[in-house]
């Protein structure tokens, strides 16, 4: 058999993980069954799990992957962009991002029960807020953000609004006036 | 066989929705299954759906029994206190808060696919979004409120903060400083 290299394994492992986003996407987490998930990777369950341990490790490896994508659009833009992004592609009928954000909130029960499951969630979100927390430091020393409130109350203050945008794409709301709520948001953090 | 009164059978209703709400919260929605609602009532499958009609609509009379009493506070004290209620409850380490702000995200994945159980989540969703927007109506007229945004998008800027602590508190995650993170909330609706 002809050796595989490290960038056809991490190509091979790219593909998967697109695939599963779709799949649980659509049937969200318990619904993306290891058959579904065979036929929207077009691959076999021991390929899939070749490249990862069982499910819960691909869908974590599915929000990791979308963390790191989120980390840096926050360093390069911050988090009110990452939530105008999300707005924009959900407000586009794009019924994998509501779906996907949806699959998210599946696992909540999870979170609270599951303390494995919970820390390597942990992590993710982690990364988010530090990105948020050390970009707004940034703004504060460039004299663009307010500062009567602590960075930390300001990213946490980013975060809620963040969460607030998941739950309602998520639950397949109709974007109203978010765009409007989230100039809203960006001016509560502003210097004036 | 005695006639039972109105009132009796209204006690007996308030009885399962209690006893039904400390289940879903414990268990979720899948798993609060009817074998477990019946031990949490203390009654037989018979009686409690001689009540509601099935397990989905037990589930939605509860979301509408909370969504009442939340109409009530929003009317009186407003979308923000509901907020610090709620954060006040859960960092009083109750679980069935959080859990049972949990089980109403385990629904999502509904609320997208099922038309008929998105309507009426929809309906109780309404009543509060009501009760919000009449009280930055009142609060406008009095002018406490600023006025360069349009009270719908006031209103909507308090759902999104709403809905970020329920999915913040549902996942179990830490209260940090939400406390003042509410008063940044409050502070960006009102006049200065």
């Amino acid at each position: 058999m002809p050796r595989v290299s490290q960038d056809q394994l991490d190509a091979r492992r790219h593909e998967i993980l697109t695939a599963a986003r779709g799949c649980f996407a659509r049937f969200g987490y318990e619904g993306a069954t290891v058959r579904r998930l065979e036929e929207a990777t077009g691959m076999s369950r021991g390929a899939i799990f070749h490249h990862f341990r069982d499910k819960e490790s691909l869908f974590l490896a599915v929000a990791e992957d979308d963390a790191a994508t989120m980390v840096e659009t926050v360093a390069r833009n911050g988090l009110v962009q990452v939530m105008r992004d999300l707005l924009g592609r959900a407000g586009n009928s794009d019924g994998d991002t509501a779906g996907w954000l949806g699959t998210q909130l599946e696992v909540s029960h999870r979170l609270r029960t599951d303390p494995a499951f919970a820390k390597r969630w942990a992590e993710r979100s982690a990364a988010i807020a530090d990105a948020t927390r050390e970009r707004l430091q940034r703004q504060r020393d460039a004299g663009v953000l307010r500062q009567d409130v602590p960075v930390e109350v300001l990213t946490q203050f980013l975060e809620l609004a963040y969460d607030g945008l998941v739950l309602h794409l998520a639950t397949g709301r109709p974007p109203g006036d978010l765009a409007r709520v989230l100039d809203l948001v960006e001016d509560a953090v502003r210097r004036h």
